[in-house]
């Protein structure tokens, strides 16, 4: 598979990283078909020369908010966590993976992990804009601003699916210094614009390269939609997974942008506007 | 020409406003030549049956930042702001213009205007984000927000060409009420993906209609890139003008979403974020 190239006028000496993000469909509360895919995926990653795999929301349970609250208890969700880890260290490969986060079964977060290719944690992230009335009803939102460290030379934030539609949750993280960001999703058929049109947009606004790995196919009665895309930091579309299942490969550098969006902000004015006793006629100035 | 309707779901008997938005070529510093042009844009569109025409930043001198300052007088400016409206009136259309703000040659915006079918200012906003040196020598930055006003029944939003590339603006237009947001606008050749990337994001994450009206062809050492868009609330593209010149159409109604962004922000959580003391290492939650 072709391996493009996030910013091809980064310098040839900055930081690269190689990154693999897989697309696949899981199989509702079997979690040990699940990490045999996401095992797989990894291996198959490595050999190809990956150093960071990002693999999709909730895929070591399936994409099913219900389901899991009554099944997934709070030591199986410890397990997964661990196990997941495991599959970095017996691969030699970084990876973001999504589980249910910790605390009972009926007050936890949808969260994300990014762990070293030791499985070592470098970052956790608990999603904080939920989705729809099955999330709302299974799981609670975070409250912790995106996570932003240091990986291979690149600062790197995780969040999570319906995060990404919002153009606050992004610029947080670029503004805190993100120049690549995870978001492992479940983003149904119908949806695909977030896929096409809002993550492209995201990473333009924000100068970032962007990675959305998704679900495809059924799963516990929905249709995941795939379109698991990685976006250079000028918006356009490296890579477009589309139905298919397996990874997808692209190289990240530093962003080097001809705009600089976040120098150009006016903060001060966004937070003036925001009072609502302005006059909103305007008026000539 | 086709009519697409942005919201298809709309109810029937809810307000729609049949909008024009011209794409052409001004000759710099050509006022009455820009005029003329504008004048017959608002005859064919009015005789189409728009009942709003939108045109491009600085039409009527031609996008020349430092032209303007240097040879636009005061009084030209003011006497063009007449003109304009006086287009509106003459042809029984409302008009979105755009001229160099009030003031002094050396300390005034770029501003633009909403004139009702009798030529009365509904609205005027001055650009707040001013792009590239050219400009930022040239004209000074607005600092009120996107006015609001009611139109036909629409609340129409204000902003202009660079003003777009930020999501705080837009999203600031849709929290006040904006369900059409009007965009002057000179792009360049090469930034494309404004309009094909970044106004359809804007649309879809605020539920509005946008209406990106640029210039096609040289002027003044620049080519501007034509891709004046209309775009629905879905994020997609109703019409797109290309390297054409002339008239596009679509009918806007009031917004109908299947996502309510609006409702789903978590604007406390934003503001807590922006507070640099926030570990950014993330914790489990």
């Amino acid at each position: 598979m072709s391996e493009p190239t996030a910013s091809p006028t980064a310098p040839a000496d900055g930081p690269r990283v190689r990154l693999a993000l897989f697309q696949g469909r899981a199989e509702p509360l079997d979690l040990a078909a699940n990490l045999a895919i996401l095992d797989e995926a990894a291996r198959e990653a490595r050999a190809a020369g990956a150093e960071l795999l990002l693999t999709p929301e909730l895929f070591a349970t399936g994409y099913a908010p219900e389901l899991i609250r009554e099944s997934v208890s709070a030591e199986a969700a410890a397990d997964l966590d661990r196990d997941l880890a495991g599959i970095a260290a017996r691969h030699d490969i970084a990876l973001v993976y999504s589980v249910p986060g910790p605390g009972p079964e009926d007050d936890r977060a949808i969260t994300s992990a990014l762990v070293d290719r030791t499985g070592r944690v470098l970052a956790r992230y608990a999603k904080s804009h939920l989705f729809g009335a099955e999330e709302r009803a299974n799981f609670r939102p975070g409250s912790a601003p995106p996570p932003v460290v240091e990986f291979l030379g690149l600062k790197v934030a995780l969040i999570i699916c319906y995060d990404v539609e919002f153009p606050e949750v992004v610029r947080d993280a670029a503004l805190h210094g993100a120049t690549l960001v995870l978001v492992p999703t479940a983003l149904t058929t119908g949806f695909e614009n977030v896929a096409r049109v809002l993550v492209p947009a995201r990473a333009l606004e924000n100068s970032v390269t962007l990675a959305y790995a998704n679900h495809v196919g059924a799963e516990a009665g929905l249709d995941l939609a795939g379109a698991s895309v990685i976006v250079g930091p000028d918006g356009s579309i490296l890579t477009d997974a589309a139905r298919t299942t397996g990874l997808s490969y692209a190289t990240v550098t530093a962003p080097t942008s001809e705009v600089d969006y976040l120098a150009d902000r006016r903060p001060e004015l966004y937070r003036s506007w925001s009072d609502a006793s302005h006059d909103r006629l305007g008026r000539p100035e």
